[in-house]
């Protein structure tokens, strides 16, 4: 069969296809970043319209008694099924640095007596600075390390491990069971950065006794630009959790405007300043998608995706002409990246077209695959493109 | 002349009366809250569905290099001359709290040598709160102390100051010139907490040397609840200005995804992770309402109808029946406390009859006067409401 019915069919098959009519995209674009930035939701634009003209213009001050004040955990409750979470474990506030540094400091204070924060070599380069930053804060020393050398520098002396469990630049997907266990083994905390996983595949932070993770909402979650980001901690850890960003949101009774801070009992200890209700009640909306949609069915149409984009840009460029980085197996997010040596010219070239994926120096392409909308028939179109451009 | 004469005539002569049909507030309510949630302005509603439809899901990805990522700098420089500051030393990113923390652990690193933080004993508590931490991790002492004391408190040791400009509970303006020398005289920081003054009169940061600011963005200037705060850090510091959240959004170069952090050059170090874009974007568009407004003109309003109230508040409810916590001379902002033993009762009843002020434990009545929206007949109709609650 040729790739057109290939993807015909592959796409008729597909159980999350109605689900693409509730995105807001321009028509003849095909849109391959949605690990970079999310397509939003036809519904977001409504809902914003009415949190400003009739909850913030129509009830001023008394909204914030009218569900903005629980807006952290209420969201944070709707993405912990993404999670594998049960309730009261997430909470959404600020960016996905900020929650880094809270989740570091936070894990290092629960094990004074180790000396060492380890960082994954390959980070998401943000993860990489707010953890130095977290390291000369509080005296400890900063180790980099390849998240397959990991035993080799476990030890008694590590108090924290930072871990992307996707590699944004080659698309692998890390084994969160196997090094969550080889953390625990020795003793440590894990610290898991979510950022290109959520949305992607089931996670199961409960089962694997995973103590803290942080991600973003502007990604596969659709949560709009810069959307604040979660932060997960562990319940029995809760009680111990002692975050540095000890803002008003954390506080026990915020609204008693005592002098001394006292955190809040639950997961609320993980907020900080006052929430950012625009953009926390947009991707409040954005979530409602998730309603009912099997992770299983988006894991499974994820790695159909990309199989046979990796199928396509195998067969239809000339041999040769691009190294497939992301794994052939089941070891890999919803992303494919390609390396080529003139990748931003052709990445250029690509947008050009409306075949949007994004650039990362010096030679790599990639393409998001966001089960939700995009279609086979979508990755058969950019792998053609990029034959075009290419050839 | 009559009370309801004077309204008359006073907002007859108001230079700011065309301002009030710019917001979108609901008829028949007197909205004195502004100083703790601005009201929204009528174009942001239609700026947001802009950035929904047209900018997120029209152009995707391609947005963040068509304005989104300069933002925090962009709107910044639309609050700099209501700070008395000139380009290139304001950014827009997080929360207020957040920037505390950041300007703190700055500061201090600006004197290695210096062993103290000083935090006003009045203030805001997340202020306080937010101390303490970056004192517990920079491992310096802190102190507080009442703003006319300082200096007492003031000496070799102290590394910085931590003030807010006007005493949210009281509505107390403190003097920022005399204040500001005074702890310069000390060899010491100054971080000014604007969080009730941006918006109420002209603010001179760069006449008179004043090191840090930071200040929320949603009360006096309407960015919407929660929008992104302000960091000022005057030109000449922000070469050494060292701030602990070392987010990508401050690299140099923050899309070359080094492994090593490298502060940007100017203000933008003061960034941390991704841009809050539907809520910066909101607060941009709500800043436009500045634009040929004289910030004299608002000043003279403020005091007036602050004047106004206080006249009435002492004329119309029975003698001693509430105690005017406010200073009646200039030494105040645009925010009116009376002291009531059953305060909040008081207030709840107000807002049932579309008052609206608020509550400060444990006995303070607060109304706040936003210049741009509120009018002298306003003022009469609340203390005529109060005389008839308290009646």
């Amino acid at each position: 069969m040729d790739l057109t019915a290939r993807a015909a069919e592959l796409d008729a098959e597909d159980p999350l296809a109605h689900l693409r009519a509730e995105f807001d995209l321009p028509p003849g674009t095909v849109y391959l970043d949605g690990n970079s930035l999310g397509a939003p939701l036809r519904r977001v634009a409504d809902q914003l319209q009415r949190v400003v003209r009739e909850q913030w213009g129509g009830r001023l001050i008394r909204s914030w008694s009218e569900g903005w004040w629980e807006a952290p955990r209420r969201v944070g409750e709707r993405i912990a099924p993404l999670l594998g979470a049960a309730p009261g474990q997430v909470v959404v506030a600020d960016s996905t640095s900020v929650n880094v540094f809270k989740a570091l400091v936070g894990a290092v204070r629960l094990a004074p007596g180790r000396s060492e924060i380890v960082v994954d070599a390959a980070t998401f380069p943000t993860d990489g600075y707010i953890a130095t930053s977290a390291a000369e804060l509080t005296g400890r020393v900063l180790r980099t390390a390849d998240i397959d050398d990991l035993p080799a520098v476990l030890g008694d002396r590590t108090a924290v491990v930072l871990l992307n469990h996707v590699d944004y630049r080659t698309g692998r997907l890390h084994d969160m069971a196997a090094v969550t266990a080889r953390v625990h083994a020795a003793g440590a905390r894990v610290v898991w950065d979510l950022c290109h996983s959520v949305g992607v595949l089931p996670l199961t932070l409960d089962a694997l006794g995973v103590d803290l993770a942080v991600g973003c909402t502007y990604k596969f979650l659709n949560g709009g630009p810069g959307a604040p980001a979660f932060l997960y901690v562990r319940r029995d850890l809760q009680e111990a959790f002692d975050q540095p960003l000890s803002g008003w949101g954390g506080h026990r009774e915020p609204f008693a405007m005592a002098p001394d801070y006292v955190p809040a009992e639950g997961i609320e200890r993980g907020r900080c300043g006052t929430p950012d209700i625009l953009s926390l009640l947009a991707l409040e909306s954005a979530l409602e998608v998730w309603d009912g949609v099997a992770l299983a069915d988006v894991r499974a149409k994820g790695l159909s995706l990309t199989g046979f984009f990796i199928e396509c840009v195998t067969e239809l460029p000339a041999p040769g002409t691009v190294e497939v980085l992301t794994p052939g197996d089941e070891r890999r997010g919803h992303q494919v990246s390609l390396r080529h040596p003139d990748a931003e010219a052709v990445m250029t070239e690509l947008i050009a077209r409306e075949v949007i994926g994004d650039f990362r120096a010096p030679d790599v392409l990639r393409f998001g695959f966001a089960p939700l909308y995009v279609t086979h028939a979508d990755a058969l179109h950019a792998a053609r493109t990029l034959a075009d451009v290419l050839g």
